[in-house]
């Protein structure tokens, strides 16, 4: 096998065999096959795209290129939410708990901004204290303890995926829906969850813009998780206009507070709700998506979703007084907002209750 | 200027401006653009091509990045020939000669064998002593003298395409109409020519194989050159089966050498009678290509083509003698036929005349 025969096969619009696809992931993480070859194959892909099977195999090589993390020792249905990234999208973190609470395990390895979207994982760090670098043992630990932990990539997590990544980041070739979705899929299965709900964002603020290309990735994930024997839905959501009424890492936080305190900003908690209540049919814990909703409604009320975001704080070192004393989080005025250690971001959209301190 | 954005713009169908190719060529050859970037835009410009406009640009660019010839000295009209490359193509050697000895200069910057087809180098080093490195003084002065050299390419030579050629040859980008474009165009109008035949082959034998192919890069010769304010005509000529009898580096030249005496085969004598033809209506010696055809075939009888063939192998150090005594040429049995230092081509397929000496 050669590797400028492969290219030429997928320029050609040939699909890969799976030994064809092995070649190559595990030719280029161990640095023989220079990232001169891979770039001018992530173009042909680009413009070949790749079929539900090849995407499923190529997911299952990348995922497997590191370590992978074995949550069989923890009882309950291990369901995940990952969103394509938007700007106010600070789902992940009130939604983490809330589904905790109503009994799901969910092994949520979050990322850092990306473009002109805020990440998860910025947005916690905002919390005095909060570590996202959590070690594989912490990372079972706390999921059996709390049923929720939101960590950043350990240092051998997926590395086909980054190598990849960081290639298709400067050369043009990020765009392509076989490759998101195998990028997605192969850190979502790989952090060692069996289910997984999609927030597919589209609109003028979101990766993909047109309602088009949003579906052709939504169908795109959803195919290949059932050619992995994997439970995935996909829900697309508007991104038209920033979710929720903030802007900003610890702004977004204290949203996410306010909304487990059942003061959630309605677009807000219609897409949480929405998300959360197909994880809960993915787990088997409802069998509708309204009995979800009225489920997780409950959660709130009862104050367990709000108690189990402390117990995810404490675990992961974070200051729990936050959730009573929001003053504690860095935004007191303007000048800290903008200070904050974030990335990725436009700026608070909303300055109404930046004096919040 | 961003090259991740020129990819993005390649990608997505949109021309580049001439400082847009500046500033790709200019950092490539500089050292500051990477191959994995470069190779990415490769691959997109296969699948969006580029106009006329741009690889006359991208022509100009690297026919400027090394050094170039200038013949602006020598007088008489400079055409030049250059063939796609097939199987058994050994015309360069006797139209040099044959249409120097009509009145036209030829400054023949030629190739190495490539892939399946055989070099003009490589066939003509089979003479004893013949050397086709030439340097820049006596390339000008074998010119003037005798009319036509046939050379190789000196070490700045075009760097952007053997920087270029390297990348598509191991990323699946070779088969590129511009890119071909370019690449030739670039070696040919740096050798200082201001016309040039191009001899485009086409069928089983060609890298042009689809008769479609052939003339879309016919075309794109054709047009770029009107671009550059340079004479180009192209020929689409056959290339199913070999050309001529004989197939292998000194063969070839033994081939070429009963051509310029007047015994050559008629196929291979119609490709040459049409190319030099069209060469010399480009250079104004002629007004159509039947009163070439004439002309030149009065050159073959009164003996000054085989004449001027003398006059080039002496100015490059080749023996003079083979042209009368072709038992000096290393074809006396089959074996030593085989260790001849070939390169890329399939073997000779006559094996009638193989027992020559």
């Amino acid at each position: 096998m050669r590797m400028v025969d492969l290219i030429i096969k997928k320029r050609n619009g040939n699909a890969f065999s799976n030994e064809e696809i092995s070649y190559i992931i595990d030719r280029y993480v161990g640095g023989e096959i220079p990232d001169y070859q891979i770039s001018a194959l992530l173009m042909a892909i680009y413009f070949q795209g790749m079929n539900f099977k090849e995407v499923s195999v190529l997911t299952d090589k990348m995922m497997h290129s590191g370590e992978t993390m074995d949550l069989t020792s923890i009882s309950g249905p291990r369901v995940d939410k990952h969103s394509t990234g938007g700007v106010g999208d600070k789902v992940s973190i009130p939604l983490a708990p809330l589904v905790a609470s109503a009994g799901l395990i969910v092994p949520m390895v979050s990322g850092r901004g990306l473009g002109h979207t805020g990440g998860t994982l910025d947005k916690l760090e905002s919390i005095p204290g909060f570590s996202s670098r959590i070690n594989k043992k912490h990372f079972v630990e706390y999921l059996s303890r709390s049923g929720a932990v939101i960590a950043g990539q350990t240092h051998n997590f997926v590395p086909a995926d980054k190598q990849l990544y960081a290639l298709r980041d400067v050369t043009g070739t990020v765009e392509s829906i076989p490759l998101i979705t195998a990028s997605i899929m192969s850190k979502k299965l790989a952090s060692g969850t069996d289910g997984l709900v999609m927030d597919v964002k589209t609109g003028s603020g979101a990766f993909m813009s047109s309602l088009e290309d949003a579906r052709r990735l939504a169908d795109m994930l959803v195919e290949t998780g059932k050619f992995m024997n994997k439970n995935i839905r996909a829900v697309i959501t508007d991104m038209n206009e920033p979710l929720g009424e903030y802007v900003g890492n610890s702004l977004e936080v204290y949203e996410a507070i306010e909304f487990l305190k059942g003061r959630g900003e309605e677009r807000l908690g219609k897409v949480i709700f929405q998300l959360g209540s197909h994880m809960l049919v993915l787990g088997g814990i409802v069998n509708t998506p309204e009995e979800g909703i009225t489920l997780l409604e409950e959660k709130i009320k009862n104050g367990e979703a709000l108690a189990r975001f402390g117990e995810i704080l404490k675990n992961q070192g974070g200051d729990p007084a936050v959730i009573e004393n929001p003053e504690r989080l860095p935004i007191s005025d303007k000048k800290e907002v903008f200070s904050l250690p974030y990335s990725g971001y436009i700026s608070h959209i909303n300055t109404r209750k930046v004096g919040l301190a």
